[in-house]
Protein backbone atom coordinates (compact mmCIF):
# COMPACT_ATOMS: atom_id res chain seq x y z
CA UNK A 1 0.00 0.00 0.00
CA UNK A 2 1.32 3.91 -1.16
CA UNK A 3 1.83 5.82 2.29
CA UNK A 4 -0.09 8.28 2.56
CA UNK A 5 0.75 12.08 4.04
CA UNK A 6 -0.88 13.56 7.25
CA UNK A 7 -2.43 16.63 4.96
CA UNK A 8 -3.87 13.98 2.10
CA UNK A 9 -5.17 11.74 5.29
CA UNK A 10 -7.07 14.93 6.73
CA UNK A 11 -8.24 16.27 3.33
CA UNK A 12 -9.76 12.73 2.62
CA UNK A 13 -11.47 12.75 6.01
CA UNK A 14 -12.91 16.21 5.16
CA UNK A 15 -13.89 15.01 2.28
CA UNK A 16 -15.93 12.27 3.76
CA UNK A 17 -17.84 14.33 6.12
CA UNK A 18 -19.27 17.08 3.50
CA UNK A 19 -20.51 14.18 1.49
CA UNK A 20 -21.53 12.26 4.29
CA UNK A 21 -23.63 15.72 5.63
CA UNK A 22 -24.99 15.59 2.34
CA UNK A 23 -26.26 12.30 2.50
CA UNK A 24 -27.79 12.85 5.71
CA UNK A 25 -29.50 15.51 4.99
CA UNK A 26 -31.30 14.29 1.46
CA UNK A 27 -31.82 10.88 2.90
CA UNK A 28 -31.89 11.13 6.64
CA UNK A 29 -29.84 9.01 8.79
CA UNK A 30 -31.86 5.35 8.51
CA UNK A 31 -32.32 6.53 4.81
CA UNK A 32 -28.59 7.53 4.45
CA UNK A 33 -27.36 3.24 3.33
CA UNK A 34 -23.69 2.44 2.56
CA UNK A 35 -24.40 2.90 -1.21
CA UNK A 36 -25.44 6.04 -1.09
CA UNK A 37 -23.03 7.65 1.12
CA UNK A 38 -20.17 5.76 -1.47
CA UNK A 39 -21.88 7.62 -4.27
CA UNK A 40 -22.24 10.84 -2.49
CA UNK A 41 -18.47 10.75 -1.15
CA UNK A 42 -17.07 9.12 -4.15
CA UNK A 43 -15.41 6.59 -2.11
CA UNK A 44 -15.83 3.24 -1.53
CA UNK A 45 -17.01 1.61 1.53
CA UNK A 46 -13.62 0.25 2.42
CA UNK A 47 -11.94 4.18 2.15
CA UNK A 48 -14.82 5.35 4.77
CA UNK A 49 -14.81 2.85 6.80
CA UNK A 50 -11.05 3.32 7.11
CA UNK A 51 -11.51 6.67 9.14
CA UNK A 52 -15.06 6.28 10.69
CA UNK A 53 -15.70 3.19 12.18
CA UNK A 54 -19.66 2.55 11.75
CA UNK A 55 -22.11 4.99 10.06
CA UNK A 56 -23.04 5.96 13.77
CA UNK A 57 -19.22 7.26 14.03
CA UNK A 58 -19.54 9.20 10.74
CA UNK A 59 -22.78 10.78 11.73
CA UNK A 60 -21.42 11.73 15.29
CA UNK A 61 -18.02 13.06 13.42
CA UNK A 62 -20.27 15.28 10.77
CA UNK A 63 -21.82 17.14 14.25
CA UNK A 64 -18.45 17.34 15.90
CA UNK A 65 -17.15 18.90 12.84
CA UNK A 66 -19.90 21.53 12.61
CA UNK A 67 -19.57 22.02 16.52
CA UNK A 68 -15.75 22.58 15.65
CA UNK A 69 -16.44 25.40 13.44
CA UNK A 70 -18.70 27.06 15.87
CA UNK A 71 -16.46 26.61 18.51
CA UNK A 72 -14.02 28.68 17.05
CA UNK A 73 -16.11 31.53 15.95
CA UNK A 74 -18.06 31.36 19.57
CA UNK A 75 -15.11 32.04 21.39
CA UNK A 76 -13.97 34.91 18.86
CA UNK A 77 -17.15 36.83 18.36
CA UNK A 78 -19.78 34.66 20.55
CA UNK A 79 -22.78 32.72 19.45
CA UNK A 80 -24.80 35.68 18.34
CA UNK A 81 -21.90 35.98 15.44
CA UNK A 82 -22.58 32.31 14.59
CA UNK A 83 -26.37 32.74 13.87
CA UNK A 84 -25.49 36.30 11.70
CA UNK A 85 -23.83 33.75 9.80
CA UNK A 86 -26.41 31.09 9.19
CA UNK A 87 -28.42 34.34 8.28
CA UNK A 88 -25.56 34.90 5.23
CA UNK A 89 -24.95 31.41 4.20
CA UNK A 90 -27.09 29.78 1.43
CA UNK A 91 -27.72 26.23 3.00
CA UNK A 92 -30.56 24.57 1.16
CA UNK A 93 -29.08 21.21 3.30
CA UNK A 94 -29.84 22.83 6.71
CA UNK A 95 -33.32 21.32 6.87
CA UNK A 96 -32.17 17.82 5.90
CA UNK A 97 -29.41 17.85 8.34
CA UNK A 98 -31.70 19.36 11.14
CA UNK A 99 -34.23 16.45 10.34
CA UNK A 100 -31.28 13.76 10.35
CA UNK A 101 -30.68 15.20 13.99
CA UNK A 102 -33.93 14.96 15.47
CA UNK A 103 -34.09 11.08 13.74
CA UNK A 104 -31.52 10.60 15.57
CA UNK A 105 -32.53 12.59 18.64
CA UNK A 106 -34.86 9.53 19.41
CA UNK A 107 -32.01 7.04 20.38
CA UNK A 108 -30.62 10.00 23.00
CA UNK A 109 -33.80 8.75 25.26
CA UNK A 110 -33.22 4.97 24.94
CA UNK A 111 -29.50 4.46 24.29
CA UNK A 112 -26.75 6.08 26.83
CA UNK A 113 -23.48 5.10 24.95
CA UNK A 114 -24.96 7.06 22.17
CA UNK A 115 -26.21 9.82 24.38
CA UNK A 116 -22.73 10.19 25.76
CA UNK A 117 -21.16 10.01 22.56
CA UNK A 118 -23.71 12.83 20.99
CA UNK A 119 -23.80 15.12 23.81
CA UNK A 120 -19.50 15.56 23.74
CA UNK A 121 -19.50 18.42 20.59
CA UNK A 122 -23.13 20.01 22.09
CA UNK A 123 -21.45 20.21 25.25
CA UNK A 124 -18.05 21.75 24.24
CA UNK A 125 -19.89 24.78 22.12
CA UNK A 126 -22.04 25.23 25.48
CA UNK A 127 -18.80 25.47 27.01
CA UNK A 128 -17.39 27.79 24.80
CA UNK A 129 -20.85 29.74 24.83
CA UNK A 130 -20.24 30.51 28.63
CA UNK A 131 -16.37 31.22 28.57
CA UNK A 132 -17.28 33.52 26.28
CA UNK A 133 -20.24 34.78 28.27
CA UNK A 134 -17.74 35.34 31.36
CA UNK A 135 -15.29 37.54 29.42
CA UNK A 136 -17.53 39.82 28.06
CA UNK A 137 -19.34 39.89 31.73
CA UNK A 138 -16.08 40.79 33.27
CA UNK A 139 -15.53 43.47 29.86
CA UNK A 140 -18.84 44.77 31.43
CA UNK A 141 -20.22 44.59 27.89
CA UNK A 142 -22.94 42.02 29.83
CA UNK A 143 -25.88 42.23 31.76
CA UNK A 144 -24.91 41.72 35.48
CA UNK A 145 -28.50 40.90 36.72
CA UNK A 146 -29.35 37.44 35.15
CA UNK A 147 -26.68 34.00 35.59
CA UNK A 148 -24.60 33.26 32.87
CA UNK A 149 -26.12 29.94 31.96
CA UNK A 150 -30.10 31.80 31.80
CA UNK A 151 -27.86 34.31 29.62
CA UNK A 152 -26.28 31.19 27.65
CA UNK A 153 -29.75 28.59 27.28
CA UNK A 154 -31.37 31.87 25.92
CA UNK A 155 -28.54 32.60 23.08
CA UNK A 156 -28.76 28.58 22.16
CA UNK A 157 -32.46 28.62 22.34
CA UNK A 158 -32.49 31.48 19.49
CA UNK A 159 -29.82 29.36 18.01
CA UNK A 160 -32.21 26.43 17.78
CA UNK A 161 -34.93 28.87 16.72
CA UNK A 162 -32.66 30.32 14.00
CA UNK A 163 -31.75 26.86 12.44
CA UNK A 164 -35.44 25.78 12.14
CA UNK A 165 -36.64 29.35 11.02
CA UNK A 166 -34.25 28.63 8.02
CA UNK A 167 -34.90 25.00 8.04
CA UNK A 168 -38.50 25.38 7.31
CA UNK A 169 -37.60 27.91 4.62
CA UNK A 170 -39.77 30.25 6.56
CA UNK A 171 -40.16 33.81 4.87
CA UNK A 172 -36.84 35.41 5.68
CA UNK A 173 -38.31 38.71 7.00
CA UNK A 174 -35.84 41.01 9.15
CA UNK A 175 -33.58 38.54 10.47
CA UNK A 176 -30.65 40.92 11.54
CA UNK A 177 -33.15 43.38 13.48
CA UNK A 178 -34.22 40.05 15.37
CA UNK A 179 -30.82 39.37 16.29
CA UNK A 180 -29.94 42.76 17.26
CA UNK A 181 -32.94 42.07 19.75
CA UNK A 182 -31.27 39.13 20.69
CA UNK A 183 -28.12 40.83 21.42
CA UNK A 184 -29.37 43.67 23.53
CA UNK A 185 -31.09 41.30 25.69
CA UNK A 186 -28.51 39.78 27.04
CA UNK A 187 -26.38 43.09 27.04
CA UNK A 188 -25.79 45.56 29.86
CA UNK A 189 -28.57 48.17 29.40
CA UNK A 190 -26.93 51.63 29.14
CA UNK A 191 -29.74 53.86 29.36
CA UNK A 192 -29.86 54.67 25.47
CA UNK A 193 -33.22 53.39 24.73
CA UNK A 194 -34.95 55.94 26.41
CA UNK A 195 -38.36 55.70 26.60
CA UNK A 196 -40.85 56.57 23.77
CA UNK A 197 -38.03 56.56 21.37
CA UNK A 198 -39.46 55.35 17.90
CA UNK A 199 -36.11 54.81 15.80
CA UNK A 200 -36.24 51.60 14.87
CA UNK A 201 -32.40 50.42 14.91
CA UNK A 202 -30.80 51.86 18.06
CA UNK A 203 -30.07 48.30 18.81
CA UNK A 204 -26.57 47.89 16.92
CA UNK A 205 -23.69 48.08 18.68
CA UNK A 206 -19.62 47.69 17.87
CA UNK A 207 -19.34 46.04 20.83
CA UNK A 208 -20.28 42.00 20.03
CA UNK A 209 -22.05 40.59 22.86
CA UNK A 210 -22.99 36.43 23.01
CA UNK B 1 -76.55 4.60 6.19
CA UNK B 2 -77.19 5.53 10.15
CA UNK B 3 -77.38 9.61 10.20
CA UNK B 4 -74.57 11.29 12.43
CA UNK B 5 -74.90 13.71 14.32
CA UNK B 6 -72.56 16.92 14.02
CA UNK B 7 -70.75 16.52 17.01
CA UNK B 8 -70.12 12.94 16.44
CA UNK B 9 -68.56 14.05 13.00
CA UNK B 10 -66.48 16.26 15.11
CA UNK B 11 -65.28 13.69 17.76
CA UNK B 12 -64.43 11.51 15.05
CA UNK B 13 -62.21 14.06 13.23
CA UNK B 14 -60.40 14.88 16.46
CA UNK B 15 -59.91 11.40 17.08
CA UNK B 16 -58.58 11.08 13.37
CA UNK B 17 -56.49 13.74 13.65
CA UNK B 18 -55.26 12.50 17.38
CA UNK B 19 -53.95 9.44 16.03
CA UNK B 20 -53.12 10.81 12.59
CA UNK B 21 -50.54 13.19 14.69
CA UNK B 22 -49.00 10.29 16.55
CA UNK B 23 -48.76 8.54 13.38
CA UNK B 24 -46.70 10.98 11.35
CA UNK B 25 -44.89 11.80 14.79
CA UNK B 26 -43.77 8.13 14.98
CA UNK B 27 -42.84 6.98 11.43
CA UNK B 28 -42.06 10.59 9.72
CA UNK B 29 -44.88 11.91 6.53
CA UNK B 30 -43.23 9.76 4.06
CA UNK B 31 -43.29 6.35 6.73
CA UNK B 32 -46.79 7.58 7.76
CA UNK B 33 -48.59 4.62 5.42
CA UNK B 34 -52.00 4.23 5.37
CA UNK B 35 -52.28 0.89 6.90
CA UNK B 36 -50.25 2.40 10.29
CA UNK B 37 -53.00 5.32 9.58
CA UNK B 38 -55.42 2.69 10.36
CA UNK B 39 -54.08 1.15 12.71
CA UNK B 40 -52.75 4.36 14.92
CA UNK B 41 -56.96 5.26 14.45
CA UNK B 42 -58.57 2.36 15.15
CA UNK B 43 -60.15 3.27 11.99
CA UNK B 44 -60.74 1.61 8.53
CA UNK B 45 -59.34 3.63 5.90
CA UNK B 46 -62.62 4.65 4.44
CA UNK B 47 -63.63 6.32 7.41
CA UNK B 48 -60.46 8.46 7.45
CA UNK B 49 -60.60 9.32 3.88
CA UNK B 50 -64.36 10.38 4.14
CA UNK B 51 -63.19 13.03 6.67
CA UNK B 52 -59.85 14.07 4.93
CA UNK B 53 -58.93 14.05 1.15
CA UNK B 54 -56.18 12.12 1.30
CA UNK B 55 -52.62 12.57 3.56
CA UNK B 56 -51.48 15.33 2.87
CA UNK B 57 -54.77 17.14 3.57
CA UNK B 58 -54.76 14.85 6.94
CA UNK B 59 -50.94 16.35 7.74
CA UNK B 60 -52.29 19.77 6.97
CA UNK B 61 -55.43 19.34 9.21
CA UNK B 62 -53.07 17.97 11.71
CA UNK B 63 -51.02 21.40 11.48
CA UNK B 64 -54.33 23.41 11.68
CA UNK B 65 -55.46 21.63 14.48
CA UNK B 66 -52.08 22.70 16.00
CA UNK B 67 -52.59 26.33 15.30
CA UNK B 68 -55.88 26.80 16.23
CA UNK B 69 -55.56 25.70 19.29
CA UNK B 70 -51.76 27.91 19.69
CA UNK B 71 -54.29 30.85 17.93
CA UNK B 72 -56.55 30.79 21.19
CA UNK B 73 -53.62 31.03 23.80
CA UNK B 74 -51.71 33.50 22.08
CA UNK B 75 -54.69 35.94 21.79
CA UNK B 76 -55.35 35.92 25.35
CA UNK B 77 -52.04 35.54 26.68
CA UNK B 78 -49.65 35.81 24.14
CA UNK B 79 -47.15 33.53 22.54
CA UNK B 80 -44.58 33.59 25.69
CA UNK B 81 -47.61 31.49 27.38
CA UNK B 82 -47.69 29.09 24.50
CA UNK B 83 -43.93 28.61 25.29
CA UNK B 84 -44.37 28.46 29.15
CA UNK B 85 -47.34 25.81 28.55
CA UNK B 86 -45.22 23.66 26.22
CA UNK B 87 -42.14 23.31 28.61
CA UNK B 88 -44.96 22.00 31.33
CA UNK B 89 -46.44 19.67 28.89
CA UNK B 90 -45.12 15.99 28.51
CA UNK B 91 -44.70 15.72 24.86
CA UNK B 92 -42.43 12.80 23.60
CA UNK B 93 -44.39 13.22 20.03
CA UNK B 94 -42.60 16.63 19.73
CA UNK B 95 -39.63 15.77 17.93
CA UNK B 96 -41.41 13.25 15.77
CA UNK B 97 -43.89 15.60 14.86
CA UNK B 98 -41.50 18.05 14.18
CA UNK B 99 -39.13 15.66 12.55
CA UNK B 100 -42.38 15.13 9.90
CA UNK B 101 -42.54 18.77 8.92
CA UNK B 102 -39.23 19.49 8.24
CA UNK B 103 -39.37 16.33 5.68
CA UNK B 104 -42.67 17.72 4.50
CA UNK B 105 -40.49 21.60 4.20
CA UNK B 106 -38.56 20.21 1.42
CA UNK B 107 -41.81 20.76 -0.76
CA UNK B 108 -42.61 23.73 0.13
CA UNK B 109 -39.25 24.99 -2.20
CA UNK B 110 -40.69 23.31 -4.79
CA UNK B 111 -44.50 22.64 -4.84
CA UNK B 112 -46.56 26.77 -4.54
CA UNK B 113 -49.84 24.67 -4.20
CA UNK B 114 -48.45 22.43 -1.28
CA UNK B 115 -46.83 25.95 0.10
CA UNK B 116 -49.82 27.89 -0.01
CA UNK B 117 -52.50 25.54 1.96
CA UNK B 118 -49.20 24.89 4.32
CA UNK B 119 -49.26 28.50 4.67
CA UNK B 120 -52.61 29.00 5.60
CA UNK B 121 -52.07 27.70 9.76
CA UNK B 122 -49.11 29.21 10.34
CA UNK B 123 -50.51 33.13 9.03
CA UNK B 124 -53.20 32.91 11.19
CA UNK B 125 -50.82 32.13 13.95
CA UNK B 126 -48.51 35.11 12.66
CA UNK B 127 -51.65 37.51 12.53
CA UNK B 128 -52.68 36.56 16.22
CA UNK B 129 -49.37 37.01 17.39
CA UNK B 130 -49.05 40.68 15.95
CA UNK B 131 -53.04 41.11 16.90
CA UNK B 132 -52.17 40.65 20.33
CA UNK B 133 -48.51 42.41 20.47
CA UNK B 134 -50.30 45.55 19.42
CA UNK B 135 -53.03 45.36 21.83
CA UNK B 136 -50.06 45.05 24.31
CA UNK B 137 -48.44 48.00 22.99
CA UNK B 138 -51.17 50.02 22.94
CA UNK B 139 -51.68 49.34 26.62
CA UNK B 140 -48.28 50.43 27.12
CA UNK B 141 -46.94 47.01 28.34
CA UNK B 142 -44.52 46.95 25.35
CA UNK B 143 -41.71 48.75 24.11
CA UNK B 144 -41.53 51.15 21.67
CA UNK B 145 -38.76 51.55 20.31
CA UNK B 146 -38.37 48.43 17.83
CA UNK B 147 -41.47 47.62 15.38
CA UNK B 148 -44.03 44.99 15.95
CA UNK B 149 -43.10 42.62 13.14
CA UNK B 150 -39.42 42.54 14.61
CA UNK B 151 -41.19 41.84 18.02
CA UNK B 152 -43.20 39.04 16.53
CA UNK B 153 -40.34 37.74 14.32
CA UNK B 154 -38.00 37.24 17.65
CA UNK B 155 -41.18 35.89 19.84
CA UNK B 156 -41.51 33.21 16.85
CA UNK B 157 -37.60 32.26 16.72
CA UNK B 158 -37.56 31.62 20.47
CA UNK B 159 -40.96 29.75 20.28
CA UNK B 160 -39.34 27.37 17.17
CA UNK B 161 -35.84 27.11 19.43
CA UNK B 162 -38.17 25.78 22.62
CA UNK B 163 -39.57 23.50 20.31
CA UNK B 164 -36.27 22.00 19.17
CA UNK B 165 -35.25 22.23 22.13
CA UNK B 166 -37.46 19.82 23.93
CA UNK B 167 -37.83 17.74 20.35
CA UNK B 168 -33.87 16.89 20.86
CA UNK B 169 -34.86 15.84 24.39
CA UNK B 170 -31.95 18.73 25.79
CA UNK B 171 -31.07 19.53 29.08
CA UNK B 172 -34.31 20.80 30.54
CA UNK B 173 -32.19 23.64 32.24
CA UNK B 174 -34.13 26.48 33.43
CA UNK B 175 -36.69 27.37 31.23
CA UNK B 176 -38.55 29.67 32.95
CA UNK B 177 -36.19 31.92 33.35
CA UNK B 178 -35.06 31.74 29.62
CA UNK B 179 -38.77 32.96 28.94
CA UNK B 180 -38.33 35.46 31.66
CA UNK B 181 -35.75 37.20 29.68
CA UNK B 182 -37.65 36.61 26.45
CA UNK B 183 -40.48 38.02 27.56
CA UNK B 184 -38.06 41.01 29.38
CA UNK B 185 -36.65 41.50 25.88
CA UNK B 186 -40.20 42.86 24.25
CA UNK B 187 -41.08 44.22 27.37
CA UNK B 188 -41.17 48.22 27.98
CA UNK B 189 -38.38 48.81 30.16
CA UNK B 190 -39.39 51.03 33.39
CA UNK B 191 -35.97 51.05 34.89
CA UNK B 192 -36.16 48.22 37.35
CA UNK B 193 -32.94 46.65 36.46
CA UNK B 194 -30.78 49.31 37.63
CA UNK B 195 -26.94 48.68 37.08
CA UNK B 196 -24.96 45.92 38.46
CA UNK B 197 -28.23 44.36 40.29
CA UNK B 198 -27.08 40.82 41.00
CA UNK B 199 -30.79 39.71 41.80
CA UNK B 200 -31.39 36.95 39.16
CA UNK B 201 -34.92 36.56 39.08
CA UNK B 202 -35.98 40.17 38.24
CA UNK B 203 -37.89 39.72 35.29
CA UNK B 204 -41.02 38.11 36.40
CA UNK B 205 -44.17 40.22 36.04
CA UNK B 206 -48.23 40.23 36.60
CA UNK B 207 -48.48 41.85 33.35
CA UNK B 208 -47.80 39.30 30.47
CA UNK B 209 -46.88 40.67 27.51
CA UNK B 210 -45.61 38.71 23.82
Amino acid sequence: MPRVRPDQLAARRHEILTGARACFARYGYEGATVRLLEKETGLSRGAIFHHFRDKESLFIAVAQDDAAAMVATVAENGLVQVMRDHVHREDAETAGWLGSQLEVSRRLRTDPDFASRWSAPVDALATATRERLRRQRDAGVLRADVPIDTLAQFLELAYDGLVVHLAMGRAAGDLESVLDLVEAAVRRHTGEYAEGETDSSPLRHDARTG
